[in-house]
């Protein structure tokens, strides 16, 4: 450290420090050979690179051709098949998800914590009790990646912030990492996530920038920006985020995922790393998994919540997992929102819907279109902002650090200050108890309207845009109306991959300067998604209907 | 009104007004008889009379032998037999009900308003749906009374508060009510609450005091005290009551019934009478059955939760009703929590539990001693009193309706103050929404104990006292300990009645400063109680423990 002048802050050197230490983690033979970076343009952020088409990890060579066939051939149902019946072994599949998402994690900056060793000593209890004739659960062997605000005890848990890197490693575990080991999974990374972990881009001073690997000009998404990148190159199976406003489902919609948010409190939260003292929590998140197959979103939420969560978090509800196969109907209903007017459409987001609708109608489904009017998307944007005002702990944490502030944080101040309080015009005036007061009022209100949409229409499902556009350039995600309702309203929503951006010309001026701003050259090729939702606590029925969704949009065409 | 003087208050005028045309409401010929009055030694709430002993309703000859017979020799089930199959039709179910809640009610003022000829007319209609071949419901015929701030359409619901005299009939059925009625219930009568519905003396200055029937100089408990005293007069076969601190629980606890609080927004309680925005709703209340028989409790139950409350209220959880019978074991393992030395029993209410407990352990079950230390109750009442500060606008209403406050208000208020800050210290001192912020990070950190508890000793279900004492004199009951702490956990949790008391010496001098004051003499023969509870969402359980408890309490002995 010593070529750092006098004048280098405290806390760069320090985030200098750690990140150093995580490289020195990784073991050397898993390092991208020099040649390789030789021949990519640099930096990748600047840079339009599509590392999985360009299939960079093969071409690194690290990973046999049987850890390519692990990591590549197999979605979360056949692993734990092969893991179960011993065609794999624990210890393989670790050693294979932990050599692909070194590489993953030197292109993208998705990894935060590497815990290779204790994973693959892990894997190896596992084996040996394979072996005994018993499995530890149904998640037997599975590696499983975890967003770093997941504790896993003996490993730290900064969420990218200087201020944390102090603190010791985490001496407990996270309820839902209890759960997972309990389960028999493998957790051997922790993800990158954004500084404060209130934007769409997954960047912090310690770890860095997450790129997007279908286009490293891009944004991952965020907060759960690295488990995006880091599943999209098949360098994790299946991945835990968290999503108070989108968290989960934009990395999804941004890296061509499979992402579900279930209803607050389903799979437990508790005992995560965060900032403030937590007590006035007026939006609840939830944690939920990402992955590249829809089956794998319903094989974790099913394993964990019929292993009765409330028994290692008091938060936990204490709702058992429903088999709901047998009682969706063949031909569902859905609720149709494809735009609010204030909040415009990337023109691929709007095909991509509409060819998804079309799918749905034809296969007999019937599609109900819901006006602007009846969803209330502004208004809830408009309410959960109000609700996150309360909290500006993230931003003292960042001071006590002495960093610099992210840039996307300053773009999502300025777009906030836009939405103006059209639904709640006097709330600068109240004072603080009114405000919350004022507040949980309005969102009744909204719960309360939607409760009337569903019975009027008789809906089993929603279907609607995760996200005005696709993944943006870095920096521009802006703000979240299309996921962000429906935390407000705390309903439980997939994202299902559909189709990749065409090129399309760029908006015409005027219609430029809504945000985030359309760039229809650089966003070819970028994955495009659709959401479905169900009313809050029928996460079965989302997940079962979401299926159905998914075979009507990609029948005959396995994901990968 | 022509002879009350000018100088006569406004309120006074409107109360008497009330009161006059819910007298004018009862027939002529359900009125007692004046021989009957100059029997009774007046006013009642001056004398011990134990209106069941004496078989009033019986003396006063206004129902006929076959009424007599309806109203006390069936329970719900049997109820909903005979009325299934015709053998009773909902006509004559009705009017013997009818009947009998408006005897009760001139005797206890257990009632608010008695919309009789609508339940008649919806008799009938049942009836005559019943004739075609179809019910209306699991429920189909059976009379339900409901607390005051229940709203039927039609109606007033002034939760007895003068200013909302003024106030027209409810436009809308509550959540529940709704349900009610399309199961197939009759609701023909309201019961009375006390002034601000925060006392545990159902008294308001329109619809007077509610006595106890077993002895009318003690209070019937509140705030669903007109629920306690109809019930146990058996005027009605099945009553809905409220509770945020123990509002169900007391009056059964006072008058010898089966009382369930479940986890709150399981049975739907939108739409009720209230006060204040309700926007900071920092405990939230339970909607839950009384009756004569514990049967009836999981009856009324299983209809409200397997009939989706969520498509009725906004705010329900959407969680279906589990049939648990063959999960729970034969041997079950009770947390047993006799008494906080803060908080002293009765000697009737601790040998009652003892009791309980020995019949327990003979039956095989396990018996888990809990001591006070770990059970927080103390703690949980702070937490509970200062949460509800937060809400000043009961007295804002009674204070614009000009009334004077209730006595018992000003006994709770003095104890409050003794209960003093000793778990929240600098209560006082803080910010609004510091003191929110830290009431939440206190009662989470209760609720994260119990959580322990449960693991640390793998309970089942835990039994301990429903309050210090049994029905007490008027304005004498206070605080309520043994049921708001299971308010501040959202725990669900059963009354079951369990002897009455003998007669005991007074508490010695020194003891009589605990609260309530304690009369042996005065409380001889008053019924005692035991409660049990499971964890949060639990209802379920709850529900067919106190069951296996109730069977072994009262075998060979049915409740009547």
């Amino acid at each position: 450290m010593d070529h750092h002048a006098d004048t280098t802050p405290v806390w760069q050197v320090k985030a200098w420090k750690k990140r150093e230490d995580c490289r020195n983690k990784i073991p050397k033979q898993w390092l991208i050979p020099e040649t390789m970076w030789e021949n990519l343009p640099l930096p990748l952020a600047e840079n339009k690179v599509d590392l999985i088409d360009l299939d960079i990890i093969r071409r690194c060579n690290t990973l046999t051709a049987r850890e390519l066939d692990i990591t590549e051939n197999h979605n979360v149902a056949l692993l734990l098949e092969k893991l179960a019946t011993g065609q794999f072994t624990a210890v393989e599949v670790t050693t294979a998800f932990c050599k692909r998402a070194s590489v993953a994690g030197q292109l993208t900056n998705c990894l935060t914590e590497t815990p290779f060793d204790t994973a693959l000593t892990r894997a190896q209890e596992l084996d040996l009790l394979r072996e005994s004739g018993k499995l530890k659960g149904p998640l037997h062997g599975l590696p499983i990646s975890v967003k770093d605000c997941l504790q896993i005890a003996g490993t730290q848990a900064t969420i990218g912030f200087t201020a944390y890197l102090d603190q010791l490693p985490s001496k407990h575990n996270s309820c839902l990492v209890e759960m997972l080991l309990d389960l028999g999974a493998v957790l051997y990374v922790k993800t990158n996530i954004p500084q404060t972990l209130m934007t769409a881009d997954s960047e912090n001073v310690i770890f860095g920038r997450t790129l997007n690997p279908y286009n490293t000009m891009l944004t991952a998404g965020g907060s759960s920006g690295g488990e995006g990148a880091l599943l999209a190159l098949r360098g994790s199976p299946l991945g835990i985020g968290t999503d108070v406003a989108g968290s989960i489902r934009i990395p999804a919609l941004c890296c061509g995922l499979y992402g579900f948010k279930p209803s607050a409190s389903r799979i437990p939260d508790g005992k995560q790393q965060g900032y403030g003292s937590g007590g006035l929590r007026t939006v609840y998140g939830s944690v939920g998994p990402l992955a590249g197959d829809i089956d794998a979103l319903e094989i974790l939420t099913r394993a964990v919540l019929s292993a009765r969560p409330a028994l290692y978090d008091p938060g936990a509800l204490d709702i058992p997992w429903r088999e709901v196969a047998t009682e969706i109907k063949p031909k569902l209903r859905f609720g149709f929102f494809l735009e609010d007017q204030a909040f415009p459409l990337h023109p691929p987001v709007r095909d991509a819907l509409q060819d998804a609708v079309s799918c749905l109608r034809d296969e007999g489904h019937e599609i109900v279109p819901l006006s602007a009017e009846e969803c209330h998307m502004a208004k809830a944007l408009e309410v959960i902002w109000k609700f996150f005002s309360f909290d500006n702990s993230a931003s003292e944490v960042v001071a006590q650090g002495g960093e610099p502030p992210i840039a996307s944080r300053a773009v999502i101040a300025s777009l906030k200050k836009g939405l103006g309080s059209k639904f709640v015009p006097d709330f600068e005036e109240m004072a603080p108890l009114d405000r919350l007061s004022t507040l949980n009022i309005k969102r009744g209100e909204i719960i309360a309207d939607w409760h009337r949409l569903w019975r009027k229409y008789n809906l089993d499902a929603v279907i609607c845009p995760p996200a005005q556009n696709t993944a943006v350039e870095h920096d521009q995600y802006g703000l979240t109306p299309y996921t962000s309702f429906l935390n407000l309203l705390d309903y439980p929503a997939c994202v299902i991959p559909f189709k990749r951006a065409k090129e399309y010309p760029d908006f015409a001026k005027e219609e430029r300067q809504c945000m985030p701003y359309y760039n229809g050259k650089l966003l070819k090729g970028a994955p495009c998604s659709v959401q479905v939702f169900t009313s809050r606590l029928r996460d079965e029925e989302c997940l079962a209907i979401a299926r159905v969704v998914d075979q009507c949009l990609h029948k005959g065409r396995a994901r990968y």
